[in-house]
């Protein structure tokens, strides 16, 4: 078999970090189950800002187009929070979504069993949690124009974005959530504000009647946003997939990933348009952001981003033996009682970044 | 004294029920306490739509305005879902809001020592939680064009809204944000989402200057609108005042809410702009919805209207005497055991919603 070419963006903060302890469970693949990476690593977000003086280079978009997966790490840095709109470390994430039309953003929050005093939520309320949030990713206010600051003729200003969103947009990502559904419990759920925004009203509709023409199987139900915020704290379970557009599915996952009190834990994977060949690009990358207070200091849980890439296995390589592997050593290491600072309940010893990552390979 | 003068608008579900109790309470204070009101009632959302065709009359609106406060139940029916969006029951509320310009909606998220443990957070992390979320509530994305749907040419369609805020649109709202913070722990955490939004990037900007100018004595965060709704499960005690835009305002007040396990506890309040003799239009209203599930059963909770005419007595009345009775007489009648179904625990007997009302007024 040919290798597998992988772009790896390690980003800002803790994202080189926790990377590193993938590129040993690369290594350890290749050694022990005879697979065979062709990984490129590059710099984007303030790393890219600080050396080429751009959060991303088109030379990197190229990259990600020719890899079979692209594995990301995290991206924004304090320190360039003041080079402005145009240059900020987020657009190294944004672009590369938007140039590789990674249009599904999926989140799942999941409670690992040995983490569920983790959660600030009580343990009968978010035990065995387990919601796949589909986020539209490529569309909505996040890109649509137009967009700016206008300054007034008083002197005053003016800051102006715009939600556009289509018929089509709405009906690919509904299809990934109807899809994932049929593998899961078979619910999905569809949230907007289609009480105030019209966008909402048309996403409704275009979701209903995709799902009575394709869908009929799944159960679909409709929530508004702050009811699905609110209802997301008071009983959480009754989700399976939740469907949304991307400043809301922006909001509800980072809310759906805290229920588990383990964002630290938590993989997500964006997904492109396949082409005839069946070939769809995709990133992988954690839920968790840069964390740029504890960077450095080789406390960050790699685990986040070692799931990752066990998705990346999974979805974008189809390999599902070593995606598994994978995720049962994970849950071998938790249930060993091993913990990251993060994770640590009051009183346990936290082991480091490293240290971890070292524990799973031995479990492997 | 003249009488003052109300606007009683009930709305659907369960807003007539509730705010029956409130006007036994006003029967009360004009027996007792030598207060005299009067009092316009009138129709807006599913209601209105029923009898007059439209979800509020234009000679509502000029009630509201000749009115000295209006209290407000709640707005949505099922049953009018299919009439279309220009037609909605929401519009009622919405169309206040933004003829009378009720610019600052004020939502308190304040745990009840007796009812901790109606919150699915553990006790620790909510216990004496007290946060005050200042929303804008006559702009951004709810009132921005263009706005609608558009039909393309492929007969496929274009949902379009605008999020649009001007400098002094963030000034008001961020004054009244700082204001109340000196009143109470002195913070203020401004939410937006300028890593992607230059209308939050504009937000920031403003709130930045008027704090450097006129609040240097309060403290000022910022935070991006994802990392809040995951601060808020996390450790929502780190919040005093939190100041943000209408449709993050919406979800993250809503949120907030949850926190406490009592959505039927909460009141608000939405305040304009005073005119030269400091009278400003203001209307009063529960934070829960018209909950058309348990309408018309007589169990509903009419504790967050009662407190919603109490801020409404403190507010546009100044009569705090009246106001601190009525709170007080709903702490007594909490701390007495009595629940209505929406915060009884397992195995607690619930009563409806008369006696709970019927026991204030003992109380009083
Ligand atoms: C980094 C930022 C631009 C990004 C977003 O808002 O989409 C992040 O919050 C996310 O959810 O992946
Ligand atoms: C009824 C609806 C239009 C309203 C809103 O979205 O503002 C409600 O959710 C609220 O928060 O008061």
């Amino acid at each position: 078999q040919s290798p597998k070419k992988l772009l790896v963006l390690p980003g800002d903060g803790i994202g080189p970090e926790v990377m590193q302890e993938v590129r040993h469970i690369m290594t350890w693949l290749e050694q022990k189950r005879g697979l065979s990476f062709e990984v490129s690593e590059d710099l984007v977000g303030g790393a890219s800002l600080e050396k080429y003086g751009v959060p991303i280079r088109d030379e990197v978009i190229e990259k990600a187009w020719a890899a079979d997966a692209v594995l990301f790490g995290s991206v924004g840095d304090p320190r360039w929070a003041h080079v402005g709109f145009e240059k900020r470390p987020e657009l190294a994430i944004l672009k590369l979504r938007q140039e590789l039309a990674l249009f599904a953003n999926l989140r799942p929050a999941q409670v690992f069993d040995a983490l569920v005093d983790a959660s600030t939520l009580r343990p009968e309320v978010v035990q065995g949690l387990d919601i796949m949030i589909v986020r539209e990713s490529v569309g909505g206010i996040y890109f649509g124009s137009p967009r700016g600051i206008e300054t007034l003729s008083d002197g005053s200003k003016k800051g102006i974005n715009t939600e556009v969103y289509t018929t089509s947009e709405i009906e690919r990502v509904a299809r990934v959530a109807f899809d994932l559904a049929r593998k899961r419990q078979g619910r999905v759920c569809s949230v907007e504000k289609c009480n105030v925004m019209e966008s909402g009203l048309l996403w409704k509709e275009v979701v209903t009647e995709l799902h009575a023409r394709e869908y009929q199987d799944v159960e679909l139900s409709h929530m508004l946003a702050d009811n699905c915020a609110m209802q997301l704290v008071r009983n959480p379970r009754q989700f399976d997939v939740i469907v949304t557009g991307n400043l809301f599915g922006d909001l509800l996952s980072d809310l759906a990933s805290m229920l588990t009190g383990s964002l630290g834990m938590l993989p997500s994977a964006t997904l492109g348009v396949a082409d005839e060949s069946g070939k769809f690009p995709a990133l992988y990358e954690p839920i968790h952001g840069s964390a740029p207070d504890i960077a450095g200091k080789g406390i960050a849980n790699p685990l986040a981003q070692i799931l990752s890439f066990a998705m990346l296995l999974r979805y974008s390589l189809n390999l599902q033996d070593a995606a598994q592997e994978i995720e049962n050593a994970v849950s071998a290491v938790l249930a060993s009682g091993l913990r990251t600072a993060d994770i640590a309940g009051a009183g346990q010893k936290a082991v480091s970044t490293s240290e971890m990552g070292k524990a799973i390979i031995e479990v492997l």
